[in-house]
């Protein structure tokens, strides 16, 4: 199958580097407006062959969107305009406003609303690698908007991927992504931001970091560009979420302030509860 | 040389098994009031033998105290009133509380007082690891008031850990502990119990936990026996920056609730500059 992907980062070059190489796709085809990140996915020989977006859905059996919530919104009603029989999958964070905006489209059913739940905090094609999706789960949304042709075709391509296929609502989706994922990335950016007011010594911070601070830190090298309309598009379930962290943080705030060990005891031995869900 | 070790943990247990194993300690003694943490250490052959208090400290060269802040500020007093010549450490993440307390005590020269800043987030002797401190810093607080014996020894020890040793006033120390250390486990308990409270069905936040989750909720899985303590002990720092942290998280808040993209570009961007420090 030719697959075309448009948007070759992290997620959109991994992609491609497993489709082919595990045969699920005989061709990849590559469109990305940003030039170096086009050219280098070519040289990297992660995509075949670059060609401009008119070009590349025609030659694509099966197109992909690998990119940021906001150009996702605007991009994918104009790829459905330009497909015949064509299936269009997205890999995006959000899904709730994308299924707003194309619900009514004639060519909905060729659309399968795709969350591949994998990444790294890194950017750009050179950061793409092999088996980054494998043994995670990917959430299709609103399944019954998409013709059963575009839904084999996507859980094809995600079974090629080694991805477990999870099924919900894209309502649902976006309040389960606020909780498990949009969250993190805000107390990261926020702890991220905390450190550097304060250690303006940038060696102790250094130093310092392997008491635990790395792997919570981590996410905080992700980019705006990704980051920004996420929380954007879902921000009424992320400012919920914002709420309940926030005053879970005043609880332990205010149990340090009273002394009270047996609260902050209390506090963490209900956090702990996390184990039996993350080994 | 004969090294005891007081609390058999992850910590006291990962010093056990590469001092011995690589030749620092000719052999190791080890006490625990916990029954099985010591017989669990002495079936493991993480310790040579297990011995009562007394007996233990008199039968070593160096002791090493690797228990509970509240424990050690209880502890180290009673164990330098038991000492002749030995050399005392302690591995505490919080310094201040520990060198009021024994500040005049007349076996002060005996003791130094150290941070070897590694770990995970397991506990008990089971958790203990060999290379669990290789490459990271230990800080050592307040060298002038410990004797030039006690300071070889114990730089010998980290030596043998393979720790980059780091100077510091036990005062300083504990600020800088409450920003890259003890917060970021706040942060990843209120994380744990914020999705704890919202997701009643764990199987939603296994599936998607890849997301970014784990990594950041990582830490709240640590244990309160260890944890309550050091929020006690180090309260006004840790207050300090917890108030920091929820004014960055308002920031964020504010951000999104007024639509601004640019303002949540800026703080992501601003965030990112961890970077520069962390790999």
């Amino acid at each position: 199958m030719k697959v075309g992907i448009i948007g070759l980062g992290l997620i959109g070059g991994s992609m491609a580097i497993d489709l082919k190489k595990r045969g699920f796709a005989s061709q990849v085809l590559g469109y990305d407006n940003n030039k170096l990140h086009a050219q280098t996915a070519l040289n990297l020989g992660i995509v075949d062959n670059v060609l401009d977006f008119e070009n590349m859905i025609e030659q694509s059996e099966l197109v992909i969107l690998a990119i940021p919530a906001d150009v996702t919104l605007k991009l994918l009603p104009k790829v459905l305009n330009n497909i015949e029989n064509q299936v269009v999958t997205d890999v995006c964070s959000i899904k709730g406003n994308i299924n707003e905006r194309i619900k009514y489209h004639q060519k909905r059913g060729n659309y399968v609303a795709a969350h591949p739940m994998a990444g790294t905090e890194h950017t750009g094609p050179w950061a793409a690698q092999a088996g980054l999706f494998d043994g995670k789960a990917v959430i299709l949304c609103d399944c019954e908007d998409s013709s059963e042709e575009a839904l084999k075709t996507t859980r094809k391509l995600y079974e090629y991927l080694n991805m477990r296929p999870v099924y919900m609502g894209s309502v649902n989706h976006d309040i389960h992504a606020a909780y498990v994922s949009h969250i993190s990335h805000i107390s990261s950016f926020a702890l991220a931001l905390t450190v550097l007011e304060k250690e303006k010594n940038e060696k102790n911070i250094f130093n310092l970091a392997s008491g635990g601070f790395d792997s919570t830190v981590r996410l905080a090298k992700s980019s705006a560009e990704m980051w920004a309309p996420i929380f954007e598009q879902n921000a009424d379930n992320v400012l919920t979420v914002l709420d309940t962290y926030i005053n879970k943080l005043q609880d332990f705030k205010e149990a340090i302030i009273k002394n009270n060990n047996g609260t902050v005891t209390k506090l963490i031995e209900e956090a702990n509860k996390i184990k039996k869900v993350i080994s």
